[in-house]
């Protein structure tokens, strides 16, 4: 039997870019850096690289510990590893840290060039295509002329959705999970006010807050609760908490009443410690503009038309953020195409975080749809 | 063929209650306002009173005009007036501002007797128990020993059930539209990332806001959006509004973008413009706190033991924060305790304020419910 395990300590690596992107606001980045984490090794032939694209608080640090006083492996530790789904033992996994992230690329956080004062509010912004041709660019500095597979989920599960459509010809999967052809309308409104809590936070400061040595906590705090609880399913939600409260009898005040109150409140104090406000608001940006069909006369039929990958795509039937609806528009417009697709359909009481999670069945198809793709290497 | 009509203008009344009312968290207000409109005319027998209790943000003002120059009437004039579902020309209609609130009854906005200033956050938290209770005194002044109906939808439903447990002679008929027998888990993680956007405003001071003559705007325009969307379907909001921009081309800044977002601001100004937090807030803890089971071991069926109406439950479809689900719930344990229930599942594409909207078929299920009344008058 073979071993399941971690992949062990990794060190992310900072790759600097100095030929200019042209970003799809006009704007031109005349130079970015990417930080990556690579698991496994590449082949002699190239062909087993597998890129892992992030959702919208997701980062480089895909599996593996950077510390040996680590609390948590990387986001999907459960996915990505020796003998796991995506093995690493076969495949030469690369993770990266988005273009406008807040985690060690080019973004908020790091100095304009031609300023020399960090962009805080003044980094580009930055959409799904453009991560694409950045990944790209990346993809020439690792010599990788052709993907074995791109994957991701969410706002990822975009990313390997719009990588298939723009460069049909550099991947050979497409792994489409938890994901959409587009932002639906209640979608936007919930980004909306996310991001209108953090740009009305007095602590914001017109987006130059690390200047006034301060950060929109408040903004921050809300958006990620609310947030939160759109991540989750009622059902998950109800048995997980319920309506467990902290003391016996009702206290009729405004502290914590009940257990999702501390449990919401902490997940928006770690993400205010944690997560650039300005990224985020790029990043929530960057989910509204998706919209591929948008370059093809708003016609999602024609837009997957390009696409040479074959494609993978699961939906989790709790998740009302993303819902199975929005993945079998996707499929419709796949099949209407003539595409190769598959599409897995997968019972989950955990909402849209469910593509995070261990789940058997989940797991075990990313399993056997990676053993045929490894198969095809052989 | 009857005319249907507008009430016409209407003036609400004020009537102060100098009997101390006990609290349901101890505390004891000795006086107490609350402003009350009514509709129609009791008859001799005094058996024709329906009272309309309010949801979150309702008040008093349920059917018709207050000036010539008002834009609209009241929030359920589609419901009550002359030959409407709640007819005028046969039931005395009384719709009143709860306990608490900020449109006259005694709340944050009075002054607080006992020191002469206004209360603000120091009004005491009040429960649907304590709505009811001081419903039942009003019901005394007004000469009615029992409604032919009390009727509400979503919180205002919650006030109804809670009519017919605790007042079992008090009342015919309860109708609860749109309602729960108590929140979800979902529901309250909501309500307190509605509270938290208020309560972490600078501007909330405390509470004390009015006294430093400011208003904690931005958390309540968050806590509106938020709920807005909470209140409409995806289905809805999607007719509505789609991906339709407010120009052609993606403008890559945080300015309006989507027609959906400009809709939400415009809600969250208007709501922060008319509504006090202190009362927003004692709202959503009456709507935490609410579950009739607790004091009944936590049993739904012996809390509706005790009821003698008749009771009437309408759910919508499209309703996610309070769904078909949970108006089923109320329906079983009806049914368990051998109750007389009707139940109408209504198709609607507006989520959960379809209770406040024109829909052919829900209006008529409630005319023909009150038909049957009015015959049990005759």
């Amino acid at each position: 039997m073979k071993e399941i395990g971690n992949i062990g300590f990794v060190t992310p690596h900072t790759y600097r870019f100095d030929t200019p992107i042209k970003l799809q606001n006009g704007h031109i980045l005349s130079q970015f850096e990417l930080i990556v984490e690579t698991y496994g090794e590449l082949n002699a032939e190239r062909n087993n690289a597998v890129l892992i694209c992030h959702a919208l608080s997701g980062n480089h640090h895909v599996a593996g510990y950077h510390h040996s006083d680590d609390k948590y492996p990387g986001w999907w530790d459960n996915m990505v590893g020796p003998n796991k789904p995506v093995d690493t033992n076969r495949f030469f996994v690369v993770g990266l840290n988005n273009l406008g992230g807040c985690h060690g690329s080019s973004g908020p956080l790091s100095v304009n060039p031609e300023t020399n004062q960090p962009y805080g509010a003044n980094f580009p912004m930055v959409t799904v295509k453009d991560w694409v041709n950045s990944q790209a660019m990346l993809a020439d500095r690792l010599g990788i002329n052709q993907w074995a597979a791109v994957m991701g989920g969410s706002l990822g599960g975009m990313q390997a959705l719009q990588w298939a459509i723009d460069y049909p010809q550099r991947l050979r999967h497409a792994l489409i999970i938890a994901s959409a052809p587009k932002l639906s309308t209640q979608n936007i409104a919930f980004n909306d006010v996310a991001r209108q809590a953090i740009l009305t936070d007095p602590d914001f400061c017109q987006g130059q807050y690390n200047q006034q040595n301060t950060i929109p906590r408040r903004g921050l705090r809300i958006a990620r609760m609310m947030g939160h609880i759109t991540y989750l399913a009622e059902d998950g939600l109800g048995k997980k908490f319920g309506r467990q409260m902290q003391q016996d009898n009702y206290q009729y005040d405004y502290n914590i009443e009940f257990e999702v109150e501390s449990y919401l409140r902490h997940q928006g104090e770690k993400f205010a410690d944690a997560f650039d406000a300005n990224s985020y608001l790029l990043m929530t940006k960057a989910l509204d503009y998706f919209d591929p069909a948008r370059d093809y006369e708003d016609d999602l039929i024609k837009a997957v038309q390009r696409i040479e990958a074959k494609t993978f795509i699961a939906s989790f039937s709790s998740d009302w953020r993303f819902s199975p609806k929005r993945s079998q528009e996707l499929l419709d417009a796949l099949v209407a195409a003539k595409k190769s697709v598959q599409y897995i359909a997968l019972e989950s009481a955990n909402g849209h975080d469910a593509f995070l999670m261990e789940d058997e069945h989940y797991l075990a198809a990313i399993r056997i749809y990676f053993n045929n793709i490894a198969q095809e290497l052989a």
